[in-house]
């Protein structure tokens, strides 16, 4: 899944724009609950520490219920953009309403949070669930595709929205055949969080390291979670 | 103004991107009321009517209040994309707040509004007005740098916010050093909607135009207004 | 319509009320998308202009997008009042609760917009569309008021609402018939609306003028809309 | 007090139209906290039972708590108005924001909840108190107008809105003076909630008797409130 | 009914808790609808009247509309817990979300008004109506708790809550057997309450006495309700 | 700073109610940023897990950004509380506002992010920091006592509040002395969250295992992780 998400975002990265997906080497295998998103933060968390000391631009965190966002953001000097807001801040923009098609019920609460957090809430008409779980749409001669579409098919005669937002980063490769069958805009994290990192990076904008969003204080970590240490002085990554 | 718009976008522009800046041929000289507003909006609409006769792949609308921003949605195919709306958002990417610093205080509820319509208002924490005229900011010799700059310095002691958003095309040009001479992140709607028009046209994403914002429907106008009759049959423009 | 609209204001007009009935002489044929509503305005605009010349006491915008409203109020010494306005504070003093009968899905939102606007959303229990183009309301042998009686007829045993809030000024006539025919309390803006600008008027209460609806500020404008130029001092209309 | 609020709403009253004062005989000497408005409602329930075996067409509850709002409109046919909920609503037609000036600090939050119930707190920029109690607005002697004068002062001065509302029944008689020293719009909800019940007794706006504002269920009731028993049949008043 | 409650109550009180159950001697014989609701309130603060001075730590309205809840904070030194707002805070400690299942469909307002009032709207899904009179709840052989419970399964299966709310005191005695029946956490307000105020009590936590909650001004009442007079200094119960 | 939390909780425990407080043996030494939260939650999750193998029937989470509230919700059986949570619930309870004095300012946004995710926005007036590091209020001989105490005076002053939530579990054993140094309600979410947490248990009120909190789907983890391996079948913990 992570080469297939790389690939999605390397299609439509701009000239000079070096793509690197990578998957963290600890954590769950999938995410599909609260308890999942928890701990598969401090395997992102060491990405960004690991892409901060090799000068990374910016990074994107490839899971729709854009874990470990804020702790990232404290983390890194240059943007972090989470698929979920870069779908859900997409939608906005090229109309009134969308519905976002999730994999399991149990993570539509995440997502109706993620849209009130990000102000998107507005926009938002319904959270849909395929209960597909993450896994199954790497199966091969999974049954993944046409569950998807037809739930698709349902936000968009139902209820009635300009655009489907997918709900998890593996839906990436199916987006253009779902958008081509229906005639609908259908949105991929991925590919809007890659764009959106880039223009922030051209634009110079990084994440503000005044107030809430400032380097991690530093101090020491114990147990398996020693290596987080933070043990710069703060404001010097 | 129009010409120096035209540059700080052409500036971060991606390779292939071309960059027209045109200012209506009807309309007020400057945009500093609801009533100017209103009444800059068929120029802009004139101008989107050229545009998809000339197949323009996606349009900004560079004044802070995004006047005729749904009205311009319905009449083009590719993305619209407001000035304000592009700046709130990116804000809200890089920080957990913002302050708006624009020209002149009977305008700041309409940067409210704006806000609320784009579900910024969350992260928006002030609308501070300078009380100076947008032409003021053309005059040589004006002291608008110094005043802006002192209130994006108050905007950023007092207000504690990660960004500060410039609430009027005219001051673009003023971005960077602003940014500079104050050491925090400030936004210039002009390049950052440019930057998102560009990635929505990349990713294939236009106006929905199922619902709200499909287009408008077939039928004369009158007067001076005459030349804006849509004639054509609905959906096909 | 503007005939039949002028009709129904002075069937409840108080003694001494004078109500002129004008429809302005450039514009759309009827208003039923954000483009038409935005080419709407100039035309109303004119009309307050000259009302305000003419030392008109107070305005109704008889269209239920209430176009132009803020402009309107800036250029305006007296009240001006839209009919979704009217209507839909009528229907929060009576009741609980109230749905909209409107005339297309695609203005639908744009009468939730309204109804945030004004604070109303809390009553707004529904929009509901007839799929009815403005101008079949006027078209002798129309089926419109049985097709509008029914969707009112759903609103009230679907939408458990106090009262139904017609969508539409060219609906102003079936007003009576429907309340008698479903004997649900039926609100027609245009009635409503004149009734609270003759009690503004008679209060002495005008448009406040220190803040975001102080008269436009002098400047010239071009082309066709150069009429409109507001050459006067500020806050001397 | 009683006299002076009606004759405040004769001076505004329709030809036609009869006003009747009324202080409920039972209850506290003032309001100015939930428990007196909690008290005050038994009597003005009396008054509304009164008053529809008398055919009163419509009720005006004048302290600014409206208390018993609700109670009143499910024991009345025709519409019951509160002077809170009018005056809010008049400010938010003439402008884009309002403060209250009234008595006591610890009703301000009363008045909070009452601007949140009728959708009007966006409209409400500040709820101020004098510090007055109600009884020392009819003083002679007293120094009441002074304060209030000088309150609503500093609510125009630094709540920059474009109206003031009087938050007590009892200022009132103020309401024109202090208007004409500002230069501002002031609003007292006795004249504005007489001339919505008018408006709404022409327009045949009745309160809904469908939903939550039905008729109350026949029941007894004990103790010195036997009197309120409802011993109709339900729908028949 | 009203030994009813108490025993639900007593059987989860702690060790030295003692539970006085009462019914005030005026008013309604049940409450269901704003007027009930209002002829409560004074039974309800004479019975924290005759509390104050046994010196009674805590009151619990028992009562799903929460009547006269900030009067009788206003009159009490200790807490007072409505138990509408006691079930409601326990439901979302609980769950993402809850449905409330009460007695009749015009009651169902009220029931949102509270959960708004509480921050509870959030995560209040639905408020269901059983059409069941509150006495119909206690009359032998009657049919309601089939009725209830039916109901409650809808909730459980429609909304897809995690907890369902009882929206009337009268339904205390069935919460245990519905809760078993259908898997699901039910919750009943008295319960909570009672435990919520036995908390308070222990913590040392007493109704706020500096601000909206202070003790009631010293006035005098007249007519029937003359004993509700308070005499004494203001902060001297 | 655990036995001393310890010690708060224990000293108003129920007859009956064992207090186990335990540090987990990995994270950061304090948490004080987004970084240190996310990184606290594995070790928090693990105490879940081995509370779960003991049979704990409920858990208090003794930090005041409540971390990994909803993850531990789907990892336990029974309750589990926040103490950001309770002590908002309580204050919601005795008054009509409160205001929040935690350590570092950097923290205050997400001490409202969790006001708004509990519903208890409307009710926090204020969020302070007092700029001390949370391990100086275990400094011997350290200002913290002296500092704390102004803040929550000017709390009290300033922002008219009927009680002040101390934002810091290390604060617990300073409450009572504030409280009565000030005359005001001070609360400690320790203490409240043990209530609830035995209240809950009590009343037999588990965490609902129906829809977002359900227990974790069985699947592996890995590195050093592996040990949140949750391979036991979906509901049965």
């Amino acid at each position: 899944m992570t080469e297939k998400i790389g690939q999605c975002a390397r299609r439509v990265a701009a000239i000079g724009t070096e793509v690197i997906a990578v998957s963290p080497d600890m954590g769950p295998a999938s995410i599909e609950s609260h308890y999942d998103e928890a701990l598969s933060v401090p395997g992102i968390l060491d990405e960004i520490r690991k892409g901060e000391a090799a000068g990374i631009d910016a990074y994107v965190i490839a899971c729709f219920g854009d874990p470990g966002l804020y702790a990232a953001r404290e983390a890194a000097r240059g943007p972090v953009i989470g698929i979920a807001e870069a779908a859900m801040h997409a939608a906005s923009l090229i109309g009134g309403s969308f519905s976002v098609v999730t994999t399991l019920e149990r993570t539509c609460g995440i997502a109706w949070h993620l849209a009130e957090r990000y102000g998107m809430q507005r926009f938002c008409r319904k959270v849909r669930a395929c209960e597909l779980n993450v896994l199954e749409l790497e199966r091969p001669g999974s049954d993944a595709y046409r569950i998807i579409l037809a739930e698709c098919r349902q936000a968009m005669e139902q209820d009635r929205v300009d655009s489907i937002v997918l709900g998890c980063a593996g839906m990436s490769d199916l987006c253009k055949a779902i958008a081509e069958e229906l005639g609908i805009a259908v949105i991929d994290g991925v590919t809007v969080a890659l764009k959106l990192a880039e223009s922030l990076v051209q634009l110079g904008l990084k994440t503000g390291k005044r107030g809430d969003l400032a380097f991690p204080l530093a101090k020491p970590y114990t147990g398996p979670l020693e290596k987080f240490s933070w043990d710069r002085a703060p404001g010097l990554p």
